[in-house]
């Protein structure tokens, strides 16, 4: 099956199609957009048994966890649709006017409005959860946005079949079809064409850092620039506190083994690095690791070109001087397969040796041995930005080391403590996100209802009569959502006291 | 009075010991951040007398403006610092653990964060609200963050003046002094040392188009990117419904005239262009205008440079075709001075000249002559992203023409209702911000409290202990601040029912 890249007349057709979509979809109701994406959430648990199995073979992930992605998928579609009518997220605010001052201080009332056609690049290890119908498709159909996907080209075919899905909501709700619309690219020239459009308001991409850095440069140097959202993943550091270790060595390596190991280490969230002192504790935790890790079966990875990055990778850091293998699968090396692996090296070699401190996309992990808790401090500081820092450590030891947290905050988008930053739960309370290079702009998620807001933007009315003003600005307040008046958070109507 | 340049070892001085101090303020509970501000604006207070003289002598602005100019300055201290003590914009998060779900629902709590170091520019136009104690600076240390003031050169003695009540507020309250730096640079390369030092994490700028893209630009193209937030004016169109003019003609050509000239024009939200369709109405308010617009002497602008670019930028747009001065204050040229001017365009010529559709800084506006309400939005869809638009009309005729309030609402940040531009209220309810050219951002404001969230970022504490969490997100909720708890918007502390 073969899919044609999207020419340039393609692509300016597209974002005019979508352009005029637009100014459809974002007079809609919240309830309307939310309709939306409930029907397309409806439609692709439908359509499971058509979609698992073509999915499987583009992408060599297995049922479960392409079953498990699709509620996934399903799920944010709904929390985020939720999340939409609810209109917290619209930031409402209304300043009644005062007349006694002077100047007189004027109506003034505010809330988000949608930035316009959203393009969303699909992510290679999330065919569906991060792709087509995936979290950006989801936040930006719920801030107002029409959206264009760029089918990822290692699961083409997966993409079509959920972009049809969508058209067919679409259709089902009688909504103009170019809300969505669907296109293949495999060449950096469609991304870039994509970007560059003068109707394209916004970007949202998943992937490595030198795909998001390029399309972030392309969309910083437009005439008119606009915000690209990169998600590009991290080594996600692991420190392991002494008294902990100490207490739950076996726990805690099997822990890690599984966060380590799970879909060939294909997440953006793996733990890459492990961080602990050199002692009695940490060659006991090293043992059960390499015991774990040494059963763990080596898994066709996403596609030969990911395999074969992983093992290039891999291998120069194997190479590296003071880098000594502790564990792998006990396998034959097989180049369309991740081979679970474990190394280490001492922290004056890793400090000096900033290779080390790059992500290796798959089962790699690298623990790295300090003689005290100052050098993991040195190891902390020597990080570049994380999606997430993990620690590992008793309550004591954790409030004892206020600047080892502290290093850790500066650098990640979240702390997980004694526990794995695998499994990104959907949530408001998650932040998927972090400083640069985890994001190119760390003051946004990617995961969780906050994420419509990267689409988003705000538009104040001064001095509007009431029954001109959008319904989440009335007086009434007639979508009974959470509005700030006059500083005062609030579900009342205007004028009624307290507000 | 001379200002030295800081060299690069300065400016890599002051970031270091602004990284540094940083880490001392960002711990510091949100009263002692509100209490740093109030004491700045008390101390501004205290000052005014030795302030505005100072002030008077380096911008030519009159002691009147710049009396009020202060009371905004220190009204927006003390209003960021009641927001920052609230602590809504805190946007905490608090999602409770589930172990009834398969894998287990971790405890998932979020809340910003400070960036870091922010470079605040000051702007040449408001020496008090939007220079060294301004709207940025005052942004940026509710969010957590330290400030290096860089001096506009135009009022660098009234800056140095501020920056000696902002360190003896530090001093009074036993505070590192670093928390605010203050550097002088009349080159562009102090500002591109600044901006690209590793250690700046954000970047907040008021001032010209040409200024506001090169320090973005330079931000974008870091190793590691900044936002870098300019805030960089645009024409602001008004646009006259023959209905409204028919009623109002002279009221309303007299509160634009005013608009218009007040302060030599110098506000980034002078109403630039206005737009109306030429019948007897439009003649009419021409006149009304002209009468007004005549009356007004011309005023010594800002800085000879400023004065010199107006009158460079004015006979430009005079020569351009099909332009004609319909009123001009009756008073000699001075290369020194505004001269308060209104020129006339068929929307035709407007529209085939962009030349037409930029800012002209200071007292002179456009107007433009439609021959229906079509061509109206015809203009309407040519302009760039503005800052406001204003729309003078009865309410019939703004309910009757959403395709035109539609084509400004995408292009502004603030859309008036029957009322002048200028004059932008400090308030939450305030957007001053808008799609590019008039900012780098349109998602953020640089005016009202939501403009601390500029300069933070979410972090989120996955599975925390209570007590080894930021009180922000205890259980207790000793702040006593607004959460999503499981979300619902929520006072109480975690595990009261209803939350």
């Amino acid at each position: 099956m073969g899919f044609e890249d999207a020419t340039k007349g393609e692509i300016d057709q597209a974002l005019q199609l979508s352009w005029q979509a637009f100014q459809v979809y974002k007079e809609y109701p919240l309830t309307k957009r939310a309709e939306l994406m409930a029907t397309i959430a409806h439609e692709l648990n439908k359509g499971a048994a058509n979609l698992i199995p073509v999915a499987a073979k583009e992408t060599n992930l297995d049922a479960a966890r392409l079953q498990s992605e699709l509620k996934r998928t399903i799920f944010q579609l709904e929390s985020y649709a939720e999340a939409c009518i609810d209109g917290t997220w619209l930031d409402a605010r209304i300043d009644t006017a005062d007349k006694s001052k002077s100047p007189v201080k004027p109506d003034l009332r505010k809330m988000l409005i949608p930035l316009g056609p959203v393009i969303v690049f699909g992510a290679s290890n999330f065919p569906f959860a991060y792709s087509t119908a995936g979290g950006d498709t989801a936040c930006a159909l719920a801030a107002g946005c029409s959206v264009i996907v760029k089918a990822h080209p290692a699961h083409a075919e997966t993409s079509d079949l959920v972009a049809a899905i969508i058209k067919k909501a679409l259709h089902a709700l009688n909504m103009p079809e170019d809300i969505f619309i669907h296109i293949h690219g495999t060449s950096f020239e469609v991304g870039k064409e994509l970007v560059e459009h003068p109707l394209t308001k916004a970007v949202g991409f998943t992937g490595s850092l030198e795909g998001g850095r390029a399309l972030f440069d392309i969309g910083a140097r437009r005439p008119v620039p606009i915000p690209v959202f990169a998600e590009m993943g991290s080594v996600n550091p692991v420190f392991l506190l002494p008294g902990k270790l100490r207490q739950d060595a076996k726990a805690i390596a099997s822990q890690l083994a599984t966060s380590i190991t799970l879909s060939a280490g294909q997440f953006c969230t793996n733990p890459g690095i492990l961080v602990g002192i050199d002692n009695e504790s940490l060659l006991k935790f090293r043992d059960y690791l390499e015991l774990e890790v040494e059963k763990v079966p080596p898994v066709k990875m996403l596609h030969p070109s990911i395999a074969k990055s992983f093992h290039e990778k891999r291998n120069a850091a194997l190479q590296q001087n003071d880098v000594k293998v502790i564990a792998t699968a006990k396998y034959e090396e097989n180049e369309l397969q991740s081979l679970p692996t474990i190394a280490t090296v001492k922290a004056k070699s890793f400090l000096n040796n900033p290779l080390l401190h790059k992500e290796v996309f798959g089962t790699y992990s690298l623990l790295v041995k300090c003689s005290d808790v100052d050098e993991m401090i040195e190891v902390a500081k020597a990080l570049e930005g994380q999606l997430t820092a993990t620690i590992i450590g008793t309550s004591e030891e954790i409030r004892d080391r206020p600047q080892l947290i502290n290093t850790l905050k500066e650098r990640a988008g979240r702390l997980v403590m004694n526990g794995v930053p695998t499994g990104v739960d959907v949530a408001i309370g998650m932040h998927h996100g972090g400083p640069y290079p985890a994001t190119t702009d760390s003051r946004f998620t990617a995961v969780g209802a906050d994420g419509i807001r990267r689409f988003a933007r705000p538009v104040c009315y001064q001095n509007w009569e009431n029954e001109l003003l959008p319904d989440a600005l009335k007086n009434e307040n007639p979508l009974h959502i959470w509005r700030t008046v006059n500083n005062q958070l609030t579900k009342n109507p205007v004028g009624r006291f307290p507000e």
